[in-house]
């Protein structure tokens, strides 16, 4: 049974609970994944051969990149209806995302003689990583993949873990081939992350590795941060429905449903001031129960994270919601724009009774990998800028050098810099 | 003496050496830096204390804030003149941070009945890491604050160490008070780092830290990062000047030794395709030698990654300065633009003979927080958008969800969410 919490009746305990949610756990995994780092770091693609020997002991070094005919036989295996349904979902993906693209160059005269302005490029070098765990997630290739491609990043490598057989999904070559990725990788884990960040014989270093993973994955992301940028740390999927009186309890349902399949340790919570509603879907949720399929899964995530909640108005749960930072937010109003206004912190919002939170996962065309956890507080969601740089310039003519050349002297003095003023005095000296 | 050497000549060996230049030694600090975090997440307040009360036994928990009265008495000890440069500074500041801010709102019909578009929001609360080691930076706290306040950020908080008086410079808190910091705290080093991110009785926790520091803080703000956003490392200065044989050899000399003056690990490296200027400018450095106060300082980073690079032609430069991925760059030629646009990877770039770096540093307007040791291939420096978050929404009619029902429905069978399939068909339901 899915718990009804009053939100003012929550203890400060529970409250921290619901709001701490299942962060990742790395501290426990930080020295084993840490090993691995330095192994993958020094041996290379020896240390990347023996984590392959453990599931094959006849892989060989050919194995680490997918091969041409690999993609020509993966295109066979995908039916026609995915391949369709891939290509749809890549066109919606490029669509959003080339709307985001921002001027590449610009400038502005800030004074007389000082031309301030920015120029934009793409990073040239990205590593996605696609999870195997659960299940293939073609999706998340199309998710990282088309944003890069749209920024203009030249090189787009994926690794992914394989299967015994050293096969790669696929679904995911197919979706790989088709949004423009480099090469494809079958390292898994860890040692994916490390190849990535430090390169090794056959796996190139890049400069940025995005893309969700577990816990050990994040893990290897957080350590090799700095030496390369990553995305936001990713944990357990969450989605936060807010409902008045006027939404379908059926659909509600549904929507926990599909946000609790995901992982036991996923959230979906359901936030509404209609007591009445809370009920309704409780109960038919507990009478869809029996014919789910991941019946165990979404019992699991109803006994750690997930609730329904009943605010005493609209004000207690936009406030609840700003505070948890929700990856994924529903909202279902008459006038679901008014309350998109008083967002402030979430990763992605679904407005109306129209937009449930899986046609964001796969097909309309806004990006799925979101920050979790209340990362939403900070970060934002992959995007086309998650793969360009911004560099700043600046010209100046004489003039405006000796406008703020006084400035400059003050300041360099008081910060103990003195030959940055000498830099700007000896291009004025006979100025006297 | 400033070394000669031709790129074409450098073996391999020199040349990763100059790249790598001096890359922070996180590592070796590490373990030191993990338990101060531990500390001041645990014991908070008493934490800082603690560490406060080993340079003044005397310190106290009112010792944390700076007081409404040092305040005033800072303005009182800060020079008219620096003052009206620190706000000529900050009005160029802010109006070339101004010309960053994007559209807060935006939104395109991708296809007839989907609606997808992107809110822009502040992040709520920033801590600011003003350094106060070898000088203080007073520059660094408009460079942090100002673009914080002009994305909207409602509390920006500033920490910088304090001297053994317990008192804070008075030229930063002229700084923090003009540019509009919410509060400022006595507390340096990698405990100003964890009670931003963890939070204390009297410093507020943050949602993301900025700001340069020493090796130790930037230990502090990689352990910390996950738990709050944070920029990019941050390491030893770095310039580089691409010069053409148009260029001042006198300017040349001043640019690098101003850039050297900054620590004996900064890199001040001259790139160019004329043999005669660049002994030119090596005779000339020398010769100012004798004249300059931070003698030592430029000696020591002469000795270890500053040098003078002849390129064969403008071909071989570019390569290399795309390569380095300098933190700044000047570009000295006839047309600066036209090298501009050749550059792919740069914090900030100085076009043409009358805009030396230091002009950068305190008073154009550009930031001067900006990636260091190669980070410029991935990071971008600090700006407006780095206290933006970037949220995504959609929304759907019927019509619409009826558009992408099938495509959907394929993938989440392909990744085995059947749940994420009956969530849209149920809203379809009656169309049979």
């Amino acid at each position: 049974m899915l718990k009804i919490r009053r939100i003012k009746e929550l203890s400060r305990e529970e409250r921290d609970r619901i709001l701490r949610r299942s962060r990742v756990d790395i501290e426990s995994v930080l020295s084993d994944v840490r090993a691995i780092v330095a192994q993958v770091r020094e041996r290379k693609d020896n240390a990347l051969l023996q984590m392959l020997k453990q599931t094959n002991p006849k892989a060989g070094a050919e194995d680490i990149r997918v091969q041409e005919e690999e993609f020509r036989e993966a295109e066979g295996l995908v039916s026609k209806e995915l391949k369709e349904a891939l290509r749809e979902a890549a066109q919606n993906i490029e669509t959003f995302h080339r709307a985001q693209l921002e001027k590449p160059f610009w400038s502005v005269e800030i004074r007389e003689g000082i031309l301030l302005g920015r120029v934009t490029r793409p990073i040239e070098k990205v590593g996605c990583y696609i999870p195997g765990g659960r299940a293939p997630y073609p999706s998340t290739v199309l998710m990282t993949v088309i944003p890069a491609k749209v920024a203009g990043v030249r090189e787009i490598y994926i690794t992914t873990p394989c299967g015994e057989d050293m096969k790669v999904n696929p679904a995911i070559l197919y979706a790989a081939r088709m949004a423009g990725a480099t090469s494809v990788f079958k390292i898994g884990g860890p040692w994916g992350i490390a190849a990535f960040a430090f390169g090794t014989e056959t796996i190139p270093k890049v400069d940025k590795i995005v893309g969700p993973g577990n816990k050990y994955v994040t893990a290897a992301k957080l350590l090799v941060f700095g030496e390369v940028d990553i995305d936001s740390p990713a944990g357990p999927s969450e989605g936060l429905i807010l409902a008045d009186s006027s939404a379908n309890p059926q659909y509600l349902a549904w929507d926990l449903i599909s946000q609790m399949e995901h992982d036991p340790e996923a959230a979906g919570i359901l936030i509404t001031t209609d007591e009445t509603l809370a009920k309704e879907v409780q109960g038919l949720l507990m009478g869809l129960l029996p014919e789910i399929p991941k019946r165990d899964i979404i019992l699991g995530a109803m006994g750690s994270y997930s609730l329904i909640l009943i605010a005493e108005d609209i004000e207690e749960a936009l406030d609840f919601v700003n505070g948890y930072a929700p990856e994924h937010l529903e909202i279902h109003s008459p006038n679901p724009f008014e309350l998109l206004l008083r967002i402030q912190n979430a990763g992605s919002v679904f407005l109306g009774e129209y937009a449930p939170i899986p046609v964001g996962d796969y097909a309309s065309g806004t990006n799925h990998v979101l920050p979790t956890g209340g990362a939403a507080r900070a970060f934002s969601g992959l995007s086309v800028d998650s793969f360009l740089k911004r560099i700043t310039f600046q010209y100046l003519s004489r003039g405006g050098l000796r406008s703020i050349a006084h400035g400059v002297s003050e300041m360099s003095k008081a910060e103990g810099l003195l030959c940055h003023s000498e830099a700007v005095m000896v291009r004025l000296k006979d100025e006297g």
